[in-house]
């Protein structure tokens, strides 16, 4: 028996996998923000590379890997899977707990999946700078190492706030050779016109987004680029799925439930829909898939289906999603990816057709959790990550209590390196659990650009 | 052609190779600090785990790697060999450049491989706790990992510089469960004196050793650790050179040149010897081997070969090695880790007898090597490991100039995750190269333990 299935380099995948022909029902188009009407691929050229849209909008149910970003992904892929006996040990469960481990990544998670493919394509096409946002910094250290690799200018929107309490990170970022901006900047219309309002502006991911948006737009040499809940982020992320499908038959096993936690989506889509896909075909009809999402922003388990914006300020297209508003301002958990108003518009089909159960986690649980597996398994790792953990471990204990040998796979999207801030303060007992009021999430879905009862 | 050449767990090694029945000629004892006379095992009953001291004074070859070390390996190990092919490409050489990634392990270097060990014989001993030493945090932290797999307690006694500059390092350690205490501190009778005469005395590794050895020694329930210099130290290592060797094989090349940085000598080590075993047995007679040591510390190409301390406050016994005097204080680098005033004898010898070449290197060039890096091959990587990284891109310029095929391997000891403000420094210009005097030397090697020219 195994403790870590290691693929070699020959099984790296050579194509992703896309759900959409695969998905239950036909998702409802995106909008164009201007005319409310069906986004066109020809609407999105001026900000992203031409082969992204194709991406977004392909109906195709393989997509092959190019070889140059195959070439980029064997510097950490395919990264390892592993058995958690130590964990399952210390839960005195049945169950076999497996965790697929994408913190080997240089920027120490998955973002680079997608990363290193858009800053492909565009560097194939000619553009010279990539703007983006970034508000953990996750994001915008995986952009700034890929486009390092393929000679592009990276410019990063930072949140303010996570600028000044995560100097780390930015100086990740500079280390690429990326320049990073505290967001709101005086580089925008859209950055001006919050400062002008409020010079002391924190920032939000919603702004950045906006700033890197109308940066790429005012620069023929410039794109855009964006880290999760678009089809084509999705879709380059199945390649974790695809390589944990073959590495639980080198431990031959099969995933009774595939858990992950969801912020936008992005990683937990990519370790879902392969397995999914044997799901939605029949092969595996029993399978069980869990999305965790932080109790402090419920966007699965207490948002509503809707159109709404991406980013705050209105500019990007409208998709159909679950959604708190794109106005909702998370309570402070330290799980920064975690804390965004909507969801990848496939996966919240999938919650809405019960294929995928979504369960919310207060903060401490998460902490907890990730304490135990650091003592146990030896990894720390991301806050983000732990939610997953959290909901692996919950389906390990009901299986201790039904006296089953249920089979868990989790992921774990990145290390901890760069939260050990938080886990000091769940060590020293000052963490807390933020409440959301259903009076907060009402007030904040009041701003949808689509009545939800429109739709 | 690989990439990344991954070898299956099976292929873990399940001996370790010890290089002393093989150096090309006896090494002067270790003395007892009491006595000044060789250092007999049972000096170290209190002290070390008995299994410990056995791998401290073995003549054999090899040593079998216990069932249970290897299962705990294997949550990392065995760990990458990567061709930097980009790295080539930038410098333009027609060398093939190989790196070793020890930055893959749960504290993010390679201190776990003997830290697992000692652990693993100290509760097999049925002792409770460990105490031990760390300066940067490499050390300390790769300890607690270990103590917490196997249910002991771990004290640290980390000096306070690095306590106060480091707090990450420290939240880290307390993740794992470890007790992290700010050396010097009023709990030992070394610690006090060091307080009552400076009480705002910063600490150093040779302090911190003094507590962590008189607090082990204080009581039945408790032994010391320590993570380089000693035989047993390099023994456990020697599972990255092993590893590395098989994975040339998959590479098909044989490394001209074996780089890495040294501090103590583990890392270094640890890499290099299985094939320093090959050149002294005559296979492969013509291997070079070079040790990278900052300019600010120069041990090897500064030093003098001499009995003195391991530790400041002479606790410990004497070892005939490379010095720069116990009472030396480096000027501040970041390279924490290689911030020691002395280096393991077997690799002294091995200096002393021309078998490996100790090289200089000046923090500003180590820090532009590992900005290279990181924007060539993708990984931030420690200062420490950066030395052997700059070694490395040298004789990769060297094949350029003579237009030789040379085959190049180093070994990147840790990650970089905890060392950006160092590079955020270097990329704002206020990095500085410090000087070391002739006179400050000879000052510092006044306090030998036994003259220089008595050994």
């Amino acid at each position: 028996m195994f403790k870590r299935a290691l693929l070699p380099e020959s099984e790296l995948p050579d194509r992703w996998y896309n759900i959409i022909p695969d998905l239950p029902a036909a998702m409802p188009d995106p909008l164009n923000p201007l005319t409310m009407e069906p986004l066109q691929p020809e609407d999105l050229t001026s900000l992203l590379p031409q082969k992204v849209i194709e991406h977004e909008f392909t109906k195709e149910r393989w997509v092959e890997i190019p070889d140059r970003v195959r070439d980029i992904y064997k510097i950490w892929r395919p990264s390892p899977l592993c058995r958690a006996e130590r964990l399952e040990r210390a839960l005195d469960t049945p169950a076999h707990i497996y965790f697929k481990f994408e913190g080997v990544s240089p920027s120490g998670s998955h973002k680079p999946n997608t990363a290193v493919v858009q800053a492909y394509y565009a560097a194939e096409e000619g553009v010279r700078r990539l703007t983006t946002e970034t508000g953990a910094g996750q994001w915008g250290s995986a952009l700034s190492f890929a486009g390092a690799l393929f000679g592009l200018e990276v410019n990063v929107y930072m949140v303010r706030a996570s600028f000044e309490q995560k100097p780390y990170r930015k100086s990740l970022m500079r280390s690429w050779g990326a320049e990073v901006f505290a967001s709101p900047t005086d580089r925008t219309q859209a950055g001006r016109e919050i400062l002008e309002r409020d010079p002391e502006s924190p920032g939000s991911i919603g702004i950045a987004i906006s700033e890197a948006v109308e940066d790429a737009l005012s620069r023929d040499d410039t794109k855009f680029a964006l880290g999760s809940i678009m089809n084509n982020v999705l879709l380059h992320q199945s390649v974790i799925g695809l390589e944990a499908k073959k590495q639980m038959e080198m431990m031959g096993e099969y995933p009774d439930v595939v858990i992950g936690c969801v912020g936008g989506g992005s990683n937990y889509a990519g370790l879902a829909y392969p397995f999914m896909y044997d799901r939605l075909t029949g092969e595996r009809p029993k399978t069980r898939f869990v999305a965790a999402e932080p109790a402090a922003c419920p966007t699965l388990t207490r948002g509503i289906l809707a159109y709404d914006y991406p980013d705050t300020a209105g500019l990007t297209p409208p998709l159909y999603m679950h959604t708190l508003g794109h106005n909702f301002i998370p309570g402070k958990i330290h799980a920064g990816g975690l804390r965004y108003h909507g969801d990848a518009p496939s996966l919240c089909m999938l919650v809405e057709q019960g294929l995928v159960e979504a369960r919310a986690m207060e903060q401490t649980d998460v902490f907890a959790a990730a304490i135990r597996f650091a003592r146990s398994e030896g990894f720390v790792i991301a806050p983000e990550s732990s939610h997953g953990l959290n909901a692996a471990i919950i389906e390990a204990l009901a299986a201790r209590e039904a006296g089953e040998e249920r089979v868990i796979l989790f992921n774990i999207s990145g290390h901890g390196n760069f939260d050990l801030a938080a886990f000091e303060s769940f060590l020293a007992g000052t963490l807390e659990n933020p409440d959301v009021s259903d009076e907060q999430i009402a007030a904040s879905l009041r701003g949808l650009p689509v009545p939800a009862d429109v739709a």
